[in-house]
């Protein structure tokens, strides 16, 4: 991981240190130097690698794929009126909102500039730009309904998270050279990473200590954010006629009792639903990994992330 | 001119049509479906024509072009707080701020999806896509500055629309595999008629008659808006040590008489100047025209769309 990592940063570092001066480049730099894992280039660099390419010749890519999910965030975080990522402001809150608009449009352009011109990255990159885009439609679209399934909340997570990572991967395999069958198996990977990633931060946001996560324990249950948990866990409570969450949820957010709805939701079983949920997505995602490389070698550094990433307490 | 515009028109009502359905979608089919010239792909289909292509061939490239020109219009509504486009609500105000945003960024994917993975062609584009953003860019700064000079006014609406018009004709003449020199020629008269264009609308607000254009006259000039006529009026006052159109500027806006504004621009020689330009800029363009196809047949749609460009009094 570190390896990978190290390479990277000092392509991202290059990159922003050459950027020119002024209002429309500043904000690409500013957010690109908050603290970030770099999950998805790093995942272009170990598919690449895996896949017996050289890591360095899908840099460019993997730039592209960190620009583009950070003009994602630029963007996101106005829709949401996040004025913090990272304990940091955010674009429009360091600026304003219109430099945050044209700063993440012109990040746009440029991760479209260092991806290349090879057709079949290209057509991966569009058709999961694309869904990114109608992943965070159906995430606004969900806050005025009550009435979403747990299969439309899966499929919105999807398209919004899981998407991104298994073009990352993609992209990486399509640059050393993959067959289809293996693109398409690494990519199954990445998805199924992918929703385990985000299942995990739905559970870590009412079961995490805060001491562990820096956040507040329910927040998205405070805010009645449809969660897989709170999705799930009216579910339940309907077929057994019970009604705690639903109270709750009729409260106005600063009269809820956060512990009340995480009892419940323990007690309801979600918890361990959820938990297993987690585990059965990875070990799926997991097994992709394994038709590709049954011995493991290869794949290591993959298959650690891929469970640092699912088992993750923060 | 007509030819070319049916071609176009059928294409992009295809496209629309297609869309899937949904909020991200419809606000792309809803602005599209407003009245426009399509000057743009139009100059792509008939830059492909002139090079001896096929227009057919440059179609989905004309596509790419007014899709990101209409993503364009739609993030710029936001930044401008404009409530109307051509007589109706603008997509911010028919939706929303945030369905604007997200229905723009997925354009501008849509227009990459579109445009194909042809090096020479994503390189243009790029590269002007990116103008086009650090011309907008400047255009907010200049609201805030009051020491714009006429040559950053002009470097701005080269960024900001005559790019474009560059970049349009010079895509169609890669589709007809026009060489090296050519492209260049083609993409200058572009930028040339592209500021004549924005320079001839500087003085149709001040000059054009209501009854033709459909808007207040002087609206520009209420707004204290820094166009080439302002600009150099207020260069010229100073030389000549005059304060009329000063003085009306440090007035809030409801109290400018626009009237007043109006004769002291005429009366300093910066109508009479403004037009020179316009002229001078669009035989400049023409001549590159000429360079290509001395005896003009081949280039007749161009010239006379040109002409009409620069030469429109609505």
């Amino acid at each position: 991981m570190s390896a990978y990592r190290a390479l990277f940063d000092a392509h991202v570092e290059r990159w922003s240190a050459e950027l020119p001066p002024g209002d429309l480049y500043a904000p690409m730099a500013y957010l690109l130097a908050l603290p970030a894992k770099r999950v998805r280039p790093v995942l272009t660099l170990m598919a690449c690698d895996l896949f017996g390419g050289d890591p360095r010749t899908a840099l460019d890519q993997a730039l592209a794929i960190e620009l583009f999910h950070n003009f994602t965030l630029m963007h996101d975080d106005i829709m949401d009126a996040a004025v913090l990522r990272r304990g940091r402001p955010t674009v429009h809150a360091h600026w304003n909102v219109n430099t945050a608009i044209l700063s993440g449009d012109a990040m746009l352009v440029m991760a479209y500039s260092v991806l290349g011109a090879d057709p079949i990255v290209l057509e991966v990159f569009n058709k999961h730009a694309l869904e990114v885009c109608a992943g965070q439609q159906l995430d606004m679209e969900f806050e005025r309904r009550t009435d979403v399934s747990l299969g439309e909340y899966k499929e919105m997570i999807r398209l919004k998270t899981a998407v991104l990572l298994a073009a990352a991967l993609r992209i990486g395999a399509i640059k050393a050279g993959a067959g289809r069958a293996d693109q398409e198996r690494i990519a199954a990977f990445g998805e199924g990473v992918g929703l385990a990633f985000q299942l995990r931060d739905d559970l870590l946001d009412a079961f995490g200590e805060t001491a562990m996560t820096g956040k507040e324990q329910g927040g998205d249950l405070r805010n009645g954010k449809k969660t897989w948990l709170l999705i799930r866990g009216l579910e339940v409570e309907r077929e057994r006629g019970s009604t705690t969450l639903h109270d709750q949820l009729a409260r106005d957010p600063s009269e809820r009792d956060v512990a009340v709805m995480i009892t419940a939701l323990r007690d309801l079983g979600v918890e361990q639903e959820a938990q297993q949920e987690v585990q059965r997505l990875a070990g799926t995602a997991l097994d992709e990994l394994e038709h590709i490389d049954p011995i493991g070698e290869r794949s290591a550094a993959l298959r650690a992330l891929a469970v640092s990433l699912v088992e993750r307490t923060a």
